[in-house]
């Protein structure tokens, strides 16, 4: 069994408890420590409107259950293409405006559920993360990525915009002269690359990734749970509110991208690309 | 044709529109891109009253037109040496409250153009900037330098204060600890510190510099253009009134300062040395 | 002599004026410099509640004198182990909610004291920094550190929570994803490290430690007093008030945290490991 295998637990093991009514995504338990993995592996693990909800639940629940942190993690090579864009296609133009209101307010729903999460949110990125799945590590208290992690926002390539708290975050945590290279310009960083901007906490080789993460995750997760909870609290609390705001403002913009020319341009040019293959 | 005479458009090359009416600058517009120059080489490029005036009549013209993003770099060797302390002299001593009050004034109206400026503003830093042009990179969403740039703000040896929002953004961008070497130990990087602080996106050599710099900004110009400005101003706007405030904070500081026998002091030490040479 | 007995003064040299009136901390100033000098170096610098108002005394004494920087250092082979756990101990069970709510008061004027002081105040972290006196740094406008140093927050471990406005600061000098590392996971951090977090401004070897960072001083020391001190208190202006609402957040947390099993069991069994030693 290698440590990539062992470390996924597509299978639960015997002590590990795996929670039942998810689709998407799989949920389990075990040593104090909620694990959300990421589960459409066939689809790069992009985020459909399913998945969107069933990731909500999951995080309701795991800021309840009895475990010390959390932890959101993919199945299989990527960790997430971001949002699907079939999210989009099949859209009768009389219902483009419903379509846009609607995504926004699941958007905006989504993000606070990362906002608002009461405990230390752990993300272990296994493989390349793009769009909202990048965005959204700004908002996990830890993020400790594979070499083969890449990490990709192609907004404006698309006729898009940042989200995620991202318009606030990177800046925050890059400096503005190089979150706007991501955020602006579309620059793919590695996972060196976003180590040095502060995005990621740390880098490990694919080889011995999954076992080294989960080491010191089991150690974390043996802490005192009030103190963890509590200081991870303190330290959110401080632009809570902030952060709600700044998302709020991102999905207002979004909603109106994404029923400009540009954008609905890019996504046409998207899957025309992509039938060719 | 080198790269960098090249890259220096000196002569407005067929397919390039120079905009008339400006002495200290040079403006043009190209494939998308206005370009505004500083062009007192003679002068290492410092800042008159009349340049100040100058950019700020081409940044309200550059964000009104049709270009996608725009470009702030310097003629010759410089990029700029900040304020023109000639800017002080000659004043009679009745007139030096008059002086203060009104360059105060002009300050704070430079860099709410900076602060306010609608579209993707990108500094390529072609060699030394000094005081008020170091401060002003804070502001630029991009900032290309060229391994022969370096970054001073002497503020304390003459007397003075931080400005361009660098006493908010500065410590934002780098950490108050190495912030502090900058805005008031006058510590001068290298581009290759400044990069590593975060202050500038990325350095290339002085060779190929012009060249590698408008390959890119010339692939930025064709992303969406309707993207490309509201996402810069959803990345402005979190926090615009801050920057404002800021702003009129440091104006009011550096009002008293011109007044006090520090400063003055310094500036008259200044010419002093500069006539002994 | 070596560098560092130089360095460090125990014995006033003629032209230093040595403040009387204080046991636990050395106060001295020399050259427009006043050092303010942690002096239990047999309990590794370790704050109890005497040396915490001393230290307060001699802020509000350096921020009205003729000096035009401050410095804090320790004493010996440590730079502090911070809060004195034995401040905990020998408290009755029923004075136990008293001995939290004081300890909150007096640490709450502490920081404001940082947060407050009106001059250039500088870290010469001369060995090991443990919670308090790693979190202050975030406060102090310049920090360089020996390459013995290191800088370990061991909140999560004794059962506490971030103060000295770490939860706010930390996060904005080295980004979320590395300061929680440092303030919810234990992570001990090198001198290299935190210099590269932007907590600390330049590392030294601990051979040459005092003699090179004496030297900048004595520089930095002669420049123009008020534009110094004006330039300092424009960048702390900008985010004092918020500096004091975290501060007076944290000290409510940690009262709490104080009273907790969590708490009481961590010191306990801290206690019980030493007596074993």
């Amino acid at each position: 069994v290698s440590a990539e295998s062992a470390g996924q637990h597509k299978d639960a093991s015997p002590d590990e408890n795996r929670l039942g009514g998810y689709e998407t995504i799989i949920v389990t338990t075990k040593n104090n420590i909620t694990k959300i993995m990421f589960n459409r592996p066939d689809k790069k693990n992009a985020i459909n409107h399913k998945m969107y909800r069933e990731i909500i639940k999951a995080l309701e629940e795991a800021g309840k259950d009895d475990s010390t942190i959390a932890v959101i993690t993919g199945n299989g090579d990527y960790y997430s293409s971001g949002n699907d864009l079939s999210n989009f296609t099949g859209v009768k133009p009389t219902e483009m405006k419903k379509m846009a209101e609607d995504g926004a307010v699941l958007l905006k729903e989504f993000v606070s559920h990362f906002i608002d999460f009461p405990k230390p949110l752990i993300a272990v990125v296994n493989g390349p993360a793009v769009g909202i799945c990048v965005t959204l590590l700004g908002l996990c208290d830890i993020v400790y990525a594979s070499d083969r992690a890449t990490f990709h926002c192609p907004f404006s390539q698309l006729g898009q915009s940042p989200e995620g708290c991202s318009s606030y975050l990177f800046p925050k945590i890059m400096g503005l002269a190089k979150a706007n290279e991501v955020l602006l310009f579309n620059k793919k960083l590695t996972a060196a690359d976003a180590c040095v901007q502060g995005l990621v906490t740390e880098v490990f080789p694919d080889r011995t990734f999954q076992k080294e993460v989960w080491a010191r995750l089991e150690a974390y997760a043996s802490l005192p749970k009030n103190s963890l909870t509590l200081s991870k609290q303190l330290i959110r609390s401080i632009e809570k509110e902030k952060l709600h705001a700044v998302s709020s403002k991102e999905c207002e913009v979004l909603k109106e991208r994404w029923l400009s020319d540009e954008c609905i341009n890019a996504v046409v040019t998207f899957f025309q690309k992509k039938s060719k293959l």
